[in-house]
């Protein structure tokens, strides 16, 4: 059986929000990075698929907040895929600070698009991949099916240069600011995100006119929709009290 | 003497832009961060200076572009502080790939504030910092003084959570993607940054609503300002054509 392996990141000073706290976005990239560090060390990775025109996809991710990283914190991450279905792979991962402390678990589900036809590509036709399967549970609940917001949208953003990832889509932090943005600046100092939950529902695009709808209660709901109306994006984040 | 310290990163795959190439806004971060990096090692750093409430501001900064660096590729950041003036420092950049190739020299200059009345710190009440001078050469031209653009604004952006740094200012990296998303896609393809110059004149905060004027002929040309029409940001950013 395939073992985990673990990867080691430190949150950086620019990393860090107004309140010199690190922000979700840059926690979740550093999860996501070790996605994809992980996929290259096992060969199939976005710079091995390339030459096939295939890559990488995220489609759903959830992550729950054992202990909120502190600023400039190491965070170790153990990453291992733990199954392959044939439009989707499940891949899971456990977060510690430098000491061994558990931080985050978060688990993603991942599909594979060819970049031509930006259709999914059947996995059971490659099951080389099976051999890369560690047969360990998940480390939480799997991620949320999010229904459809009925509030308009809040504010809008053209997709720009910046927005882009190598997929040629808004990149899942960008889309993860444009949420946190629409929390009150306060939310960010009195709460602590406790579990986050994303569906990524539709590519977006260059020169799309994306709109962020909230509804903010004991929890914060949001859809990230395209000129459109199609919804692009829907994540849930739940908080508890900030500690002192 | 002080020596010069070196600091290591890595292009990551979030760091790619759509025709996977880093993007200038990744690799100016890079940069900064060693700097940051190496004010901590010595002992004068934003952690260390939080206890007074000061922390350090860019104002000046500027980037040769030898050979601009490939996806994935290490960065090796050497860095020092030649001089050390009433108000201002100069910090200076040569950075390698893995293999000793030259990549970018970089200057910068940066202020202290006092985070409470926001105004420059007098740093020759700081004597023990010119242990920390190093007396090598700056390795190109000193940032350029940018003058006014006179055309109309292009876009505007309002000043969110995600755009803060830990100064409660607009971050760097921000106002280079804001400026970058000005230039036509096809440039990000066809041209390769040769020289960048910026001048920070003042800062910006949340809520405050920035508008990015640019003209862009053999050269780019670009000013951030805010909703007084004060000028926040000047950048000129020089092209050679792209390598096939």
């Amino acid at each position: 059986m395939q073992q985990p392996n673990k990867y080691t990141y430190k949150i950086a000073a620019r990393e860090l929000d107004f309140a010199r706290r690190p922000t979700l976005a840059a926690i979740i990239d550093h999860v996501l990075t070790a996605a994809g560090d992980d996929a290259d060390r096992n060969g199939f990775g976005v710079r091995n698929l390339e030459g096939n025109n295939w890559s990488w996809v995220l489609s759903r991710f959830c992550m729950d907040i054992i202990e909120y990283p502190a600023a400039y914190s190491e965070l170790e991450v153990t990453t291992w895929v733990s199954e392959i279905g044939r439009l989707m792979t499940t891949r899971n991962f456990t977060v510690t600070d430098g000491n061994g402390k558990p931080l985050l678990s978060a688990i993603s589900n991942w599909a594979m698009i060819d970049m031509t036809t930006r259709k999914a590509v059947d996995l059971s036709a490659k099951p080389e991949y099976a051999d890369y399967i560690c047969t360990l549970p998940s480390p939480t609940a799997m991620p949320a099916r999010l229904g459809a917001l009925t509030c308009p949208s809040a504010t809008t953003h053209r997709v720009a240069y910046s927005d882009l990832d190598f997929n040629r889509h808004t990149n899942t932090i960008r889309y993860i600011e444009l949420m946190a943005d629409l929390l009150p600046l306060e939310s960010h100092e009195s709460l602590t995100p406790s579990r986050i939950d994303m569906n990524f529902l539709h590519e977006s695009r260059y020169g799309d006119t994306l709109s962020v709808a909230a509804e903010i209660a004991d929890e914060a709901c949001f859809e990230i929709r395209n000129q459109d109306a199609v919804s692009i994006c829907r994540t849930r984040i739940q908080f508890t009290p900030r500690k002192a």
